[in-house]
């Protein structure tokens, strides 16, 4: 297989081919991270479009969806019979029309999101979920196996950048709580790591198993709803008090917010342009 | 022990005391939810007053501290020789300031934040925190151990209610997450409960052994930032094109919020005022 992109984890996708004893090829702008996959047996493809013409199945994992582009346009003539497994982070959107312009030049289309960190590819517990046409990827399933767990969702090119997505944003949602919580016991001296390690993640892990039921929107008639709008105020005051800075705060928000007030929609919409931007 | 407030949690903390063979006097301000606990043998205060005076430790666990403030200044003159202890949700300056306010009546206070449901209390994986004189915290211990598992995290009243709060921030960044990823995956005509039960779950799981690193804020000249910028981004586009309400996006914009950017500050401060009233 060919691997396009080799930081963090096109390097590890490489890697776990070439432990598998797959032929690897490997392209990276800067050359110098093939050295040494290079020393362990991939062979080293000058450009792109020698990369693309050298396997069947071609891996891309760079930083974004322009990159992407700009990389591949060059190929597009190299594309017809072989498969483009993208798993590049993106959107729904990124990911169908990227996949019915490798159909345009004749080629299959596979879309893949990673739900591991490089460490994990190729050990036990690493995910990749598909989508896109079944039957390309159980063509193609023996090799991919060899990187992850694989998972298909479906022939709509963009359900794994969803599912991918949805998973992430959850994870954030922990990260955004865990940062604020550290902050907030960092304030009278305790030390944010220790904490999280021996007071948060086991309240956590005691948590998960009610995180089904709170999938869904609360009912506001529950009466435990306004205790929770007490605990959130309660929340937000201290961590006022205690003078820590307010984007330290915004996950605190869903629960409360009025689902459909557009205010709130608004102020989270332009927090959201400024920041990610 | 006396047990003041008989909403969800209150009356489990009385049944914890009850199995335990404890003498249980209890009070609630819709009298009637002390029926079945009476019919277990606790005994029904007519006022607070009574309630106060009848046992050497006095449990509150209320609404919130409005409503705390309410129910003990008329019991103020039989606080002398007592222990207040309070689970009632506040912040860690609401707790020294009743810490101070019973002290000021002769009477000794605990203040205590409840890690868990009420159906965990009296059972093993229950913890309480709390806060307050060491002394009175091991003259009480045997009583409160009936509760759920205690810890005293220090003399200052308002420690309990600072490392409650930063756990339930947590919570709810965790809870934020899911909620929106649920939604996420409605868009498509996923089953949100399934979803979090066999998808997210799994994920943060895994996820759990890197939560104390994510602790402290991104080194910004770490590369892997630009990647987490990229994501997050998508997350938001994917999150509008599926034609999802902005309140689920909160939690997303803590890794990415430059830490000390002060319009952000105040937008999330806006929107917490308009949503926690
Ligand atoms: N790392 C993780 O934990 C993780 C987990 C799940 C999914 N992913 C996904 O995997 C993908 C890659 O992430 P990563 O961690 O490998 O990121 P990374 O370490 O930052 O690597 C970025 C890759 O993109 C290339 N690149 C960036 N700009 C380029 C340009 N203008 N032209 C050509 N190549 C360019 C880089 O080439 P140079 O080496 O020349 O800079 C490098 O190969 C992302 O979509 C990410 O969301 C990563
Ligand atoms: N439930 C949980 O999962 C949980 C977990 C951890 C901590 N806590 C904390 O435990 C405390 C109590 O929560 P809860 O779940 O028991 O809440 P709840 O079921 O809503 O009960 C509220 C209690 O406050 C009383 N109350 C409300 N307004 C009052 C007023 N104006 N005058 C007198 N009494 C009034 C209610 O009396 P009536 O019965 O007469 O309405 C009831 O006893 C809160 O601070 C909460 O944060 C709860």
């Amino acid at each position: 297989m060919t691997v396009l992109g080799l930081g963090a984890m096109g390097r590890a996708l490489a890697e776990a081919a070439l432990a598998a004893g797959h032929p690897t090829i490997v392209w990276n702008r800067s050359a110098g991270k093939a050295d040494d996959l290079v020393a362990r047996g991939a062979v080293r493809a000058a450009t792109v479009t020698e990369a693309v013409r050298a396997a069947p199945v071609v891996i891309a994992c760079v930083l974004d969806y322009p990159v992407l582009r700009d990389l591949l346009t060059p190929a597009a003539g190299e594309l017809a019979g072989r498969a483009l497994v993208n798993l590049t982070n993106g959107t729904p959107d990124d990911a169908r029309r990227t996949g019915e312009w490798v159909a345009g030049h004749g080629g299959d289309y596979l879309d893949g999101g990673i739900m591991a960190v490089p460490q994990m590819i190729g050990r036990p517990g690493a995910l990749i979920l598909y989508s896109g046409s079944r039957e390309v990827f159980d063509r193609h399933r023996a090799v991919l196996d060899v990187l992850a767990e694989s998972d298909h969702l479906g022939a709509d090119a963009g359900l794994a950048a969803l599912y991918d997505l949805a998973m992430l944003g959850g994870m954030y949602g922990m990260f955004a709580g865990a940062r604020h919580a550290a902050a907030l016991v960092a304030t009278v001296g305790g030390d944010p790591v220790r904490f999280v390690e021996q007071r948060l993640v086991p309240w956590l892990t005691a948590l998960l198993p009610v995180l089904p039921s709170t999938a869904e929107a609360d009912d506001p008639a529950d009466s435990s709803v306004a205790m929770q709008r007490v605990a959130i105020a309660n929340i937000i005051r201290a961590s006022r008090e205690q003078g820590l800075s307010g984007d330290l705060l915004a996950h605190l928000l869903a629960p409360i917010a009025p689902p459909a007030d557009p205010r709130i929609t608004e102020d989270v919409l332009r927090l959201a342009d400024r920041t990610a931007g």
